[in-house]
């Protein structure tokens, strides 16, 4: 397996990164409460999510379903949860970098690392603590053979230029508010435009369900309760989606575009390209520092795996503080880093701008 | 080193013992969140502890003091700590056995565990989970050469009947509520009573402070503020002691008995004897199951050590988690056991009580 060191990593490539002793590649509840416990022990973070905010699965995939099993907790919501470890972590003033995914990591010769994201922010990194999660978030996919030829140019998964839909034979997929919304944007603009859902419930905000209906009614656009079956293609073009409709009847939607709104689900990613030690689509670490086979490179929480291991919350906070002090080690392998404890050190009670209080 | 296995192990030891799946030894932090981990995967526990209410060390060293590094909980008090364990582990109906201490673990031929208590409570355990934190709580003792001679004849820790006092020259030390409580309870039912305490700053309730100036006054008892030096005695008999006085001067407190009300600290105590795989004064255990040299006796929290290991309640809360799945596995070699989430199983939900609540 390739550790990805390149000789010809340039100065040119660490030039203009940012320079960071840590970076925390996943902004869930692992990745937040790893900047909690790298800040207790005086280091500040950096920390990337493909995700628009923070949160993880907790705030994209169940945010008001109650946890029941966070210690002293006997039962918080999940998106609670997330502002609970916000507030925790806020003392130590980590940058938050959202809304873009990791796509690049590179060991240079000197065994620090480069990261590049899809937004190209570049960071030049002496420890990388991966808090992945699941993998990162990508959107589900329309579930009919032959969709990946289309992907980017007449299916899209995310409006990036509203422009691209104007004055086009369109079909939106989906019932949540991106779905909603960008119908209710783009009824106007679109020559045609069909909404497509597989069943009376909506997912998205009632008031847009209704104005969606009012559109149906005043002969704007169309509603479509049915599920994508195949594509219409023609010659290596994409002509539109055959539905299987409610009632069972197949019906044949003609358009230049579609666009998907299934929601987000994860997946590993370029992480599986990193020459990161695997099992399954888990990353190798001890349970000392965990630490993966790349000396530097941390991995906590569901991304993590290791004899016994339980993909609960807990435990990836566990190893989010044995990790910092691993981390804290690895910066500066001279130096002893004593257990302080929060409610009686004087230094970590500076840090977290407490000292004083008692 | 000896498992302490008897052969001798008769019927009759076991006769009439509390049967239990689970018995958890300590009550601090880690043994009630270890309550609550075997109760999701349903397995009723006793717990033991010896001290007479829950919350081990925090509730007995640092009942205020906020704590800074629970997850999710920015600031939290130690005892608030201890109550919103016994909350979160209330639905699993642990039943508590308070005030004495596990004296004897004994490995039966069939690889159960019989265990007996100060009070001699008796259990006859499938698995045992000790969460002894630092030990169980000692009193600390007079500082005085010889002093182990007079223990629990002339010189007591605790009052365990008061008629023992009455009538007597008597010596109290100590600046707490214990050592006022008596005081103030005594001053009349002694022949004479002395309070001894270093400093002029008291930790007990200002009030009882107050009484016992008022019998100082009114020359029912002497006040000095001393540190004991030396014990005096005669044809090894105890005749009271010699202590060193704010001001530098040595004074001779002929007394016939005395009671000190030091506090309480953590010792390993009799744990040391059962036969356990020990580094320094903490259990070996593995990173997997967190069991000991013994299977099915687990060590969690303070108590234990493997690589890494940083006693922090963070981590025992994680090896709690990890211990339950292992005692459920040993309980039931043959049945396999899914990790579930509370978020989502109806089972785990059921076992809360919180079955249909969404």
């Amino acid at each position: 397996m390739s550790t990805n060191v390149s000789d010809s990593a340039t100065a040119a490539g660490v030039d203009g990164a940012i320079q960071a002793d840590a970076v925390i590649v996943g902004a869930g509840p692992c990745g937040l409460f790893q900047i909690f416990e790298l800040g207790l022990l005086g280091i500040r973070a950096h920390i990337i999510d493909s995700l628009k905010h923070p949160g993880g699965q907790c705030s994209e995939l169940y945010p008001e379903k109650p946890i029941y099993d966070i210690p002293a907790l006997p039962v918080c919501g999940a998106q609670e949860l997330v502002d609970r470890l916000l507030q925790q972590a806020k003392p130590f003033n980590a940058q938050f970098h959202l809304g873009q995914e990791v796509t690049e990591l590179q060991v240079l010769p000197d065994h620090t690392f480069l990261l590049r994201t899809s937004l190209d922010t570049r960071f030049h990194a002496k420890t990388v603590i991966i808090a992945g999660g699941l993998g990162s978030f990508q959107p589900r996919r329309l579930g009919c053979e032959g969709v990946e030829a289309f992907e980017n140019t007449s299916i899209h998964y995310k409006v990036k230029n509203s422009a691209e839909f104007t004055g086009r034979h369109l079909l939106i997929f989906g019932g949540g508010d991106s779905a909603l919304d960008w119908t209710l944007e783009l009824a106007g603009k679109a020559r045609s435009l069909t909404l497509i859902h597989r069943r009376p419930d909506f997912r998205a905000a009632p008031a847009s369900v209704a104005k969606m209906h009012d559109l149906v009614n005043s002969g704007s656009m169309r509603y479509v309760e049915a599920i994508a079956q195949s594509l219409i293609t023609d010659g290596g073009e994409f002509k539109g989606v055959r539905v299987k409709k409610s009632d069972g009847a197949i019906e044949e939607l003609h358009a230049e575009r579609a666009l998907v709104f299934f929601g987000l689900h994860p997946k590993l990613g370029p992480i599986a390209e990193w020459g990161l030690g695997l099992d399954k689509r888990a990353i190798l670490v001890d349970t000392e520092k965990f630490q993966t086979n790349i000396p530097g490179i941390f991995a906590v929480g569901d991304i993590n795996t290791y004899p016994g291991k339980k993909k609960l919350i807990l435990s990836g906070f566990h190893e989010a503080a044995l990790a910092a002090f691993a981390v804290a080690a690895h910066l500066n392998p001279a130096k002893k880093i004593p257990l302080q404890y929060t409610t009686t050190s004087p230094i970590m009670q500076k840090r977290l701008g407490v000292a004083g209080e008692q």
